[in-house]
């Protein structure tokens, strides 16, 4: 999860190499499917070593969507899709930081799911520790994004949907 | 889209057919995603022959979801995932018939999609064909919803979303 | 609840009459909200009489919404807000028949609502009795309507909300 | 919008003042209609002073919802209504702090409206403030919140709905 417009050059890098990241371990990428940001760079770099994307966008047709949002949920509810984004994901991880994207981690506390904050910032980081204990965990690049998953589907064995 | 716990064991035997057909045209079937009736059946007919499933949840967790669906849309809106199943399909097939369901077809024929009648009784074809006219198409069997997807896809052009 | 654009001056002038009745025994107007059709003229005859109306609008603002919505609720959620409308009204009239309002009666139905069908033909009438039993009733002109709410308060005791 | 469960009795008293302080003005408190905490609170001193309350639930009934609130608009969409009460409301007091109400906050900045932050902690103000510019305002108590609403209704004009 992470900016659209509002994303920065630095994001996008990163979300690409996040996208790799987690598709290379055979997991899921759901975004906010949009063709720009943070959604669409970390949906490139899972297609870039064939991962499987989902994109969960908040229009009544897909008409803005990206292309590398291979499977396509059009919801046709705006941002209440951003509920639906955080209840279908196992783990968040949040790159960047904008009103849509705050309202992302803000439900995903609420629904009790995991949250990774990548390169947060100081303000960024208490606030959301301080309403979400210990579902939020702070990582500084994307191997500790990946290690903390791996942490996380060994400790709960529950295991993320992975895609053969 | 069919009935869940008031499917006749007819509808999930068809239901079961017409995913397999579905799957094995490269096509994607997606369902509500529940553990019973049209909805599990016409998966486990898609994974029957590998094919690509998608459940579109209406709880806020995967519990009750069916073990056929492969990617799992968690909305946690309860029958409001209905329009969400309908805007993301190409086209809708519908098999038996129940309150749910019923919506679903109003909403297809709202959102302007395509649907097709499968095995349908008189007043139910003449009632959507009234509200729905030249979207509402009717078919008697299996077979015929293949060739009328096909039909539709060749007019259309834009294609299904293929999963390879 | 029943058609906007679609709607026929006949629809209209009875919706009309109809808002007038409900807020005269003091009962609340909640339609989808918008500035045409049913919706506004059930709302108009409410306020015709100094009645309570709400409006839970399709759009993300209340720009197309009726002037005579006195509560606007503003969802975002376009067809999902048909969820809503059925959810927070005690007793659903429908009152010419198009999609959306066909997925109004069906979500109402599966929500265990009590729906009147107002002024329906026969197709209609035999399309939701068969999906909802019990729960859907017949009538012929307002007053007929106003003696079936009536009598359905009077055996659930539980009251509609009503507005001094 | 404030914490349920979550909610300290300072909030609670702060939130009934607020409530009170609203509706005297003739203005409508919309919240998200629980039983408890800062939402039931503000309607709780809305009602007292005989102002009009709106609650915007989350279930798909309102077996949980507080007496205090008039109008039930029962959504049944979980947490996804916070979309809505945000939408529907002209301005956005905010009082007390939890996931659903970060959320709230959040939304309500991505849908460019105003917001109050009501005796906040300086993490919550400098997070908010980072994310929403020009549309996040700071209040230390009551008075100023009521003096900030009115300054806002004098240079936008357009004014809050007002309930005779």
């Amino acid at each position: 999860m992470g900016p659209g417009e509002n994303a920065t050059p630095d994001d996008n890098e990163i979300a690409f190499e996040l996208g790799r990241a987690i598709a290379k371990h055979g997991w899921i990428v759901l975004t906010g499917g949009r063709s720009f940001g943070v959604m669409d760079a970390a949906m490139k770099g899972a297609r870039d070593v064939g991962g499987l994307t989902i994109g969960v966008l908040p229009d009544s047709n897909d008409r803005n969507s990206s292309e590398n949002a291979q499977i396509k949920i059009v919801t046709g509810m705006g941002s209440a899709r951003n509920l639906i984004s955080v209840l279908s994901s196992n783990i968040i991880v949040v790159l960047g930081m904008a009103a849509g994207t705050a309202s992302e981690v803000a439900l995903a506390i609420k629904s009790n799911k995991k949250v990774i904050l990548l390169n947060q910032d100081e303000i960024t980081i208490r606030f959301f520790k301080n309403i979400g204990t210990y579902r939020v965990m702070v990582a500084k690049n994307v191997d500790e994004v990946i290690f903390q998953i791996k942490d996380y589907l060994a400790v709960h064995q529950a295991g993320l949907t992975t895609h053969e």
